[in-house]
């Protein structure tokens, strides 16, 4: 990669990052399954403690379970989260269990890496979807149990966050984010 | 943004994703401060559970400092990670507490949803200095008490990981990535 792409590709990486927001208006158009695997193929390549990749996900695009997550998972006192029922696709994040090491070193540490890397893996997706024209947005708030009954997951798994994911409703404009000025969350010694 | 240029960008974001390795060799070349503030700006537009960007940041350059990171950080049993003492530059990120709503949520749901938010920070960073041209690794295995006593940072504060930042050395080359197969972490129902 010559250098002139290189430095074109940084401010097209900090102008997608600008770009992505949170979407909680969706339109009805189905999402292409080819970029659903893009964004999976982007969260797959991402880096997690001692390379363990403890996580899995589960997308749900079929119209009854997607009827049933629905009606199921954004009741109270989830409602805060009712926008994603919108949404054409919700994508479970798993954390997995983690290998020997990052466990042992996670509890001494004082660290969940799971959790973590499923962070950094979660937002691998994010931004491919973002890179594909789509919509997400996190969800740490949803019926969980419900979740993993209609989906029939064993009660231990952890699904930590959903993604709901589609196309913005075209009068979802990009909004002014809102974050802390930058000398409140960065030093440089 | 027209659709090519979507287009390229979701190709060229994927092919970021490929070419991001944890880099462990580094040469001495500086970093340059503007890349590095990119990074942080990157950093800074995540997304975090109700927005609270539970995070912060601290970036050491300066030799004297560095010096006494190096001699103290990765001694056993953290000495897996002694490759990061030839990083130019070392960043500690901090999960910061959260407010209110995703502390009590993050409760009910239990999830830490600061050190989720932190992958996602971090890997923003990490994603970015990828654009710049820049190597990173992540280390959740160093001596935090040290770390914090260094650089005079209050004991309770948690220091979940390191990136070591700089150019990788001319001879790293880019390594296949070891990953389970798609088929393995993820389910389409």
């Amino acid at each position: 990669m010559g250098i002139q792409q290189m430095s074109d590709l940084s401010s097209q990486v900090l102008e997608l990052m600008r770009r992505r927001q949170s979407v909680r208006k969706y339109s009805d158009r189905p999402v292409e399954r080819e970029k659903l695997e893009r964004c999976f193929e982007a969260a797959r390549l991402a880096p997690s403690a001692c390379n363990a990749q403890p996580w899995s996900f589960v997308a749900v695009t079929d119209r009854e379970i997607l009827s049933r997550l629905r009606e199921n998972l954004f009741n109270k006192p989830y409602h805060m989260c009712a926008f994603a029922r919108e949404a054409p696709v919700l994508v479970g994040l798993i954390a997995e269990p983690t290998t020997f090491w990052p466990t042992v070193g996670g509890l001494w540490r004082g660290v969940k890496f799971p959790l973590l890397d499923l962070g950094i893996a979660g937002e691998h997706f994010v931004l491919q979807a973002a890179a594909e024209g789509l919509g997400t947005c996190w969800l740490g708030w949803f019926n969980e149990r419900e979740f993993k009954s209609i989906l029939r997951l064993p009660r231990k798994k952890k699904v930590a966050a959903l993604l709901s994911v589609g196309y913005a409703e075209a009068d979802d404009p990009l909004r002014d984010k809102i974050r802390k000025p930058i000398d409140d969350i960065r030093t440089c010694l």
